[in-house]
């Protein structure tokens, strides 16, 4: 079962859209409104060359939110419940953002560019439009921009090798989500350690959109010696690695506790931080929910119809919680997924899944993924 | 050029999804994180069924955003630049939503279901995370949320006998956007006469997303006298009728005045209604950019990779603005579609549009196209 995606100028192609049609791009999906693509037609292939050698992906789509003035940083800690008190120029922090309630509405990377500049680069949600109102009504002195900042990510082992010999050795001095601007061949970037899986790797922040076919061509033929090829943020690799999509993952009650980013809320901030009143409710509450891991049984990958939805998770016809998301496992050569089900749900525990009318049965268990 | 969706579960396939797919629905879009069907396989067969019959169209991803509490009302009326002081139960308006700069965020029906309950029926941008940071940041006493309400519209001519068959003829006696709630075999609806065609119809807002397959088939049953069939909201009629696509036809900088919403736009409102003082300002400073339409030369449809972006419109060498979409009209012959351009560009006036690196020639015109 498979479907065209229609053209619509609601959905923007990427600078490197013209790259990934020459690569032969074969499926895509949509992402703050613009097309990501998500396959080249060789998934097996794509999965492993990520955990070998190294991929590069036109994920243009993790826009930036710019908040710029002299409130900007004012508004960047009213924005996330994680603490920016210590925060130097060129670095990233994961930053989760909460509504009034204490619900995650995105996972961005914040990124301080300038003492009075800062990037919210943000998952599949409109923080534009929650940024703004949040400024206005508090008159803030900030603007608030989607500037032309598009990332190609470069992922794998010998994603370091391959940058250096483009960038430069001082490449690999930086520390996860620290950034420096450069340029390449011309082409003005942002290179900034970071990346949607767990295999190493960084993003290079295209700084002209007028030259993403450029930029990938480049890429394309410096990596050669390491295999390079065209891939996507991989399904395998991400949940196999425990990383959370927001808004696939999460849901509108989901709060941060419950997706294992406890760690990055800091329950000491002020109050005029968004939501961390109502997180001190939450925490002392006890959280309800959690996320684990669940293996399902049988040797034959998920039908993609299936990957639209949740699916609901029973034990002893009790319903526990939801299965968030189900992919084959190269790796583990099964099925596997996220949970977000009840805490009285632990590790181990024998469950079913109600998947497309049939019951299947499962394990539960920690993440991430051995 | 085509491309498949890939799954994934930040995207939802709505309650009449398994009945589009029985249908054989063959291309989506996605809108408000929700999948949406386009075609059906035959696209001039669906244009002239709307025009001449009745079609019916799964538009769940019209998403309601619920106000509900004792300071609804108030929150609707600061959400919108236009009136709603007089406004009925049972009662639908077309209202603007603005940023606090006067930029246009979304293009909504607001409903009033009771004194204490509005839904907004959204275009495509998130007005949950909107809606919710204006109520927190101005303590008040409203809950937001996205109940359970899938509209499937019936278009066309025949859209009115068909519902009156099917719901009783007080339906023939709804205005514009007033609706009723009714049950029909059991499942819990809102008849609205409503639609984003200009061929007349109604949509009914499905209260049960359990129930989408059992209302797609009562429609497509007892609709076929009137000869029937699965479509989509059709990008030529919708173009010849002069409608609006919010995020398709106008950008980030885009205010009301632009596109031809002036008359929805009651600057007497008082200021604590978002965006009015800047509309007030906007007015007095006169607009920069109109809407027109724009008739293409040529007697092939425009390629669909085209229809992703917006193309540069020149006169005489003169940037004078963009041509926002296209599409072939059965009923002209020829593409058209919409220019956000200059205000000193005069319906008849001969420009180039430039796509896909050749220049196409063309004539501005009046909205609607005859």
């Amino acid at each position: 079962m498979q479907f065209m995606i229609a053209p619509s100028a609601r959905l923007r192609p990427s600078p490197f859209f013209d790259a990934t049609v020459a690569e032969g791009m074969k499926a895509l999906t949509t992402y703050n409104h613009m097309l990501m693509p998500t396959s080249f037609g060789r998934p097996e292939e794509e999965y492993w060359r990520l955990i070998r050698d190294v991929s590069m992906w036109d994920v243009a789509c993790e826009r930036q939110v710019e908040l710029r003035g002299p409130d900007a940083a004012e508004l960047a800690q009213i924005l996330t419940v994680r603490d920016l008190t210590k925060f130097s120029i060129g670095q990233g922090k994961y930053a989760p953002i909460c509504n009034h309630a204490g619900i995650l509405i995105n996972d961005p990377i914040v990124m301080k560019i300038a003492q009075d500049r800062y990037w919210y680069s943000i998952a599949d949600s409109n923080i534009w439009f929650w940024a703004g109102a949040i400024a206005a009504e508090r008159s803030l002195k900030v603007e608030i921009s989607e500037p032309d900042v598009s990332p190609l990510a470069v992922q794998g082992p010998k994603a370091e090798a391959l940058v250096a010999s483009l960038c430069g050795d001082w490449v690999r001095e930086l520390k996860y989500f620290w950034f420096r601007e450069t340029t390449l061949a011309g082409i003005p970037l942002v290179v900034a350690r970071s990346g949607w899986s767990k295999q190493g790797g960084f993003e290079l922040y295209l700084l002209d959109g007028a030259q993403g076919t450029k930029l990938w061509n480049i890429v394309r033929e410096a990596g050669k010696p390491w295999n390079i090829g065209p891939g996507a943020p991989n399904l395998s690799e991400r949940i196999e690695s425990g990383l959370l999509s927001f808004g696939g993952d999460t849901d509108a009650n989901t709060n941060p506790f419950e997706v294992r980013l406890g760690k990055y809320v800091d329950l000491g901030l002020p109050n005029k931080v968004v939501g961390i009143e109502a997180l001190r409710r939450i925490q002392k509450e006890g959280p309800r929910r959690h996320q684990l891991g669940v293996l399902l049984e049988g040797s034959e990958p998920v039908a993609p119809q299936h990957q639209f939805k949740w699916h609901a998770i029973s034990s002893g016809g009790r319903r526990l919680g939801d299965l968030t998301n189900c992919v084959w496992s190269y790796r583990l050569k099964r099925n596997i997924g996220f949970a977000l089900i009840s805490t009285d749900a632990k590790p181990g525990q024998a469950v079913e899944v109600s998947m497309g009318g049939k019951a299947v049965a499962g394990t539960l268990a920690e993440l991430p993924f051995a």
